[in-house]
């Protein structure tokens, strides 16, 4: 199959590795050189921006962008992808962005002839190398069915959560949840601790328990508990603190727009947010449970 | 083996029941004389007092109070256990209390010659009757293996957590935790759903993804997902909001006591004190998400 | 002066009233006919849109929009003001909008020529119709010095904050304080009554000390307290709660962006999100004590 | 008139030396030799304990002690002062405790035959040196006047909030406001500045507008905007963090007994906790505006 692949940074790099390996003819482009070279190198070929990427004769544009201003200007922007893409190619967002912003521009999409899904991923750049993200897909069922083989060779799971948009809801539903709950384990930890407990076996307790979660049984914030979590390895690697103060950042303002009331939420996105400032950002979300510490 | 028990109530009257039928020979007491005559009809030997209890020449004290300020009465009043009880004999109290009374309690008596053990109890009334309750036992280890075989009688995970105290610290640290997620459930549920997913298919996805926790896949809030969590039969039953608003006010007293903030775990009282506030504290816990869906 | 003035909604209406009073010349626009009449019918002139009152020969436009989206479009759109007002054109934006649009606007029309202030308001429609409202202005030292007067006519307080977006910064930071003393104030009002102290003689406290705040002194939420604060009169009347909802929205956005933790500033907008959804957005903000009481 | 008066700390000590500058016959005590000497040298006479204290023919016993355990250990102790003193010395409590404990401990006093007075006093070790303290005083009419005039030589503000406790009441529901009030100003302040604004403009449009707080106007947490304040001083002096965090601690704490919900004031405990945990609970409690500034 022929794709276009747009935005080849950390993730859409790997990702765009991995279709290629499954053996299809894949036109990219990124503003970075070094990643389109390092594309080009893996047998992609190389244009020279958007609107010839459009106009490659792809039967489908994967994209892969920071946030939801890039996917707005290069989607609707006067020389972006709907402006020259021909009528009939699919376009599959891999973004994170705001929901709202998907379905804005899945009905523009639409409304021409393209058919549209998004498509966040979860698993990070690991999952992204190794080929097992978890893709939550937004669209009709035609159109999931129409890209499912091709995620299916950048991932492991793909989940179909709806119509337009319904893929970043998913996402950021999942993902307040989870800062909500990494927060939370990191101050039942550090209660437990601080009251004499030996972190293993409270941890041992909570996930034999009511309290049990994926931030505490596969992804444990105290050092000491998991030799496989980040905590074991100072926080390095993992999922950035500051890419989930971003997604809480996207939930707590879908929530506003919904008119919804998310109080752990947005109190989940100002801890981080503090977390961040305090020059933290760069490590592994799990490291928020420092705020937590008493300082050595 | 005789075993004196002493509170009846809606959880110690199914877990003197349970010891009864494993073939104990139970001395009972309770201020209810309704409870009384229960265990009675059971089989027990009920005793007019704190210190009649005391002096029945029983191996093993059980005791199941509702809060701090009733163990400290019973255990150090003036007419209370420790004044009368003779030396060696064991205690145990299974009551969700603070931390730091537990402590005081149980070096109270190990200091006159009487091991102790805190053993608060997850599982609720259900798990009593059915003797699968969840034990979490702070005391050494010569006074674990000399309780568990009687705790078994009335539970299923029996588990130590370390010494006096810490059944309570751990029991606090693991439901401050659910009462956290168990919110952030209901957020994102909620937010899903505003958003427009299905509440099945949000489910699906969290559980299987990094939201994952007790509160979705086991006891999910929202209506229509489990049909075995108390959302699918109107909030009844279950663990009641005004128990765990009890159990989120033991744990950030604690958290005071221990100079340790928990941001989240103090915003998840308030949320179920309002919700109480609201009128709905003997509803199931889980119920908390109406706070966070229109009124019809 | 033959000014356009754009907005003639609740607040932008009896604005345009007392300019004209003032003895200005108006030309007008509002997408709502009545609004227009009621304007022409005061002595203003009308037109049929956006492009033809900037033709219309005026030097001033003042603007009054109900949010970020409106200016934006009216600003910006292809059919909008800037596309059409002859260079020089003082422009004066009195909506509440958030900070970062409006140096976007301002510095989209300062390229082309076109000297614009912010000057978002404070004082409701009460102030707007009276004329005693307080401008919080942004801009250079000439432009506020150019609109001052103007202004005056329509207000009793006009304040330059500085550069252009100043405005809007002052009002987001004012009001997120005000909302988070208003729930302050409604939080230890409720608990002082509850713990049973006389209302009034508990804000004689608060108000002869520390906590001494607008929302207590001239604005007690507690019925009974004060005669003239709109908890005299069933919370009508003075600055609804959505409106509140709205402007802590922008403020915690524009922390966002900012990457400021506003932790307070984000639980005050989530509590009267809450209030909002239990359908008590169109009363006054001070009505959120409702939340804190017990029904009757 | 003959006093008896018992703790002589940072707050006791000045308040003592102004009832002797007054002329008043003292008799006191404290644990620490030092405090005692000092009261002496200032023409005090010592004695060896709390029942000699209430024993030495005192018509007023004045107790000014750290907290609410110590309060209850002092009075009700069976060494106490309750245990020892005459029938119709008046007692008055100037700690800053639980309303819950000022009631039991006044409740025991009158049943046998001691009017008690709460009497927390604000203002800090400046204001007890210059005996410009405000007492807010809980106890009936008589006791109230009786104890008025004594009051009024360590304070400039003596105020009668109702029944007994209810001093207790009004101190923590204005240091709670006091507390959300200043990390409110906090963020506000630190919004404003990070989007562009100048602090003292910024200050200058709230303390003219409906932000306006005791926070903002008197002890501005921002450096550079008051002269007066510890913000220019290094947040030195004043009232301590450690000491509010006791405060919200108290508060928070009775409103769980009250079963009334307080959302920022436990959010605001909590940013203290935290405050405190990164070491600086010394610092004057406006120095809370570090955690929102960037490290230099």
């Amino acid at each position: 199959m022929k794709i276009g692949f747009l935005g080849l940074g950390h993730m859409g790099g790997p990702m765009a590795a991995n279709l290629l390996k499954a053996g299809h003819a894949l036109v990219v482009f990124d503003l970075a050189p070094q990643a389109v070279a390092a594309a080009v190198q893996s047998g992609a070929r190389a244009v020279s921006g958007v609107q010839a990427l459009a106009g490659a004769g792809v039967e489908l544009i994967v994209t892969m962008l920071p946030a939801s201003a890039h996917v707005r200007a290069v989607y609707l922007g006067e020389a972006g992808l709907l402006a020259a893409v021909p009528r009939g190619v699919l376009l599959a967002d891999c973004s994170t962005i705001d929901p709202h912003t998907a379905r804005e521009v899945a009905a523009a999409a639409a409304a021409q002839g393209n058919p549209m899904v998004d498509a966040p991923v979860s698993g990070g750049t690991g999952g992204a190398e190794a080929g097992t993200l978890t893709f939550m897909v937004g669209g009709s069922e035609a159109d999931f069915d129409a890209v499912r083989p091709v995620l299916a060779q950048m991932g492991r799971n793909i989940v179909h959560c709806g119509g337009p948009g319904n893929g970043q809801v998913a996402k950021v539903a999942n993902n307040m949840l989870l800062g909500i709950s990494m927060i939370g384990a990191a101050e039942a930890m550090a209660l437990g601790v601080s009251l004499g407990m030996d972190a293993k076996v409270l941890a041992g307790v909570i996930n034999t328990s009511s309290g049990r979660c994926w931030s505490t049984d596969v992804y444990n914030p105290w050092p000491g508990v998991l030799d496989t979590a980040p905590a074991a390895r100072g926080y390095t690697g993992g999922f950035g603190a500051d890419l989930m103060l971003k997604d809480l950042g996207l939930a707590v303002e879908a929530a506003r727009l919904a008119r919804q009331p998310v109080a752990l939420g947005a109190l989940a996105q100002q801890v981080y947010q503090s977390f961040s400032l305090q020059g933290h950002g760069a490590l592994d979300f799990s490291a928020v449970v420092k705020l937590y510490q008493r300082a050595a």
